[in-house]
């Protein structure tokens, strides 16, 4: 773990400090290409069950499997090539979900994708902290997934995300080892507007 | 800060253990009435900063009025009642908010509301662990904020959060002393489901 957070501080320098927990944690892609118990993917999940949603309506359902099972291949298909070919070596995919609607009167939600974000934070989080690759993944086919999973129509495909325990970089092709780096971030005045909406300081 | 996680740790019991930060954040509603400071508050946002996005291309924006300024009126005439009711006495209002394509291409992204959620989630983790309240909202105009505000067409409205210094519950109003109480959640095996979607265990 320590080398994995040494890394982290090295490169990123908050302009105030933050709980390690939030600075720490990024998204590497090299993995092991061994499986996780249930013991050890499910904390993840239980991180993700406390997370906070616009009437406690909890929207998020995370659809998984675990690598060398008969319920992996339909997922991992889904995923574009460029994620395939690390991603294989995850020791498991999830499928973020979110219902669009409350689950008290039906009527539809404005923070089910924001409310399940927070989930998946949560998830990033306690996976991360753990020392497991948590990376989050938007390419895939978002129109396949809902017929592929049996998803119905009042729920939102999110996000994929891989979840696998870490390698060193060398074991990604040489492309994305350049890339095995934790990234960096906008300048804290370009996330804030005082009061209203104003033109960004700087470059987008 | 002791007695507030004390009072969290009697009520929620997860099923595994899960990093203490994750388990013990939840959203009072009784604040003080003072102010923060900019040192005091902008931590929150660093926090926020940090989050993970597609393509890093962190969509998401934070609009924020200190109390007692000139730019408290417009956020706060946006919330409900309800809301209003209680968040009269918080330091700082936020309307979150997030863009709807990629900086870098104008595309549509499919996760920016989810990655906003993730900062959101953040700087609410990040200001609980300081001993503030930080209570999400899904109660107000979603419609007069863009005009109210100045927001662009290419950015959605995502959610308000009320931000302050922690007061006893007896500072609410009598009909919220008793909702001043950490929430519970549904188990575990309902939002999780094994390679595919499936019709949830128990009631919703």
């Amino acid at each position: 773990m320590k080398e994995f957070t040494d890394e982290v501080r090295k490169i990123r320098q908050p302009n105030y400090p933050i709980n390690p927990i939030i600075r720490d944690r990024w998204s590497p892609r090299s993995m092991t290409g061994e499986g996780m118990t249930d013991d050890e993917l499910f904390p993840l999940f239980e991180a993700a069950r406390w997370a906070p949603s616009s009437y406690n309506n909890q929207p998020w359902i995370f659809i998984y499997a675990h690598r060398d099972t008969p319920e992996w291949k339909p997922l991992f298909n889904l995923l574009v090539e460029g994620n395939q070919g690390w991603a294989k070596n995850a020791a498991v995919l999830v499928v973020i979900i979110s219902k669009k609607t409350f689950y008290h009167n039906g009527k539809p939600s404005h923070t089910h994708s924001l409310d399940t974000g927070s989930a998946w934070m949560s998830l990033a989080l306690e996976g991360t902290s753990r020392g497991y690759v948590v990376h989050g993944m938007e390419g895939f086919d978002y129109k396949k997934a809902p017929k592929a999973l049996h998803i119905p129509k009042d729920f939102q495909v999110e996000a994929m995300a891989a979840i696998g325990k870490r390698a060193p970089k060398k074991k990604l092709p040489p492309e994305l080892q350049k890339r095995e780096v934790p990234s960096l971030r906008r300048p804290l005045e370009q996330i804030l507007m005082k009061g209203r909406f104003k033109k960004r300081i700087g470059q987008a």
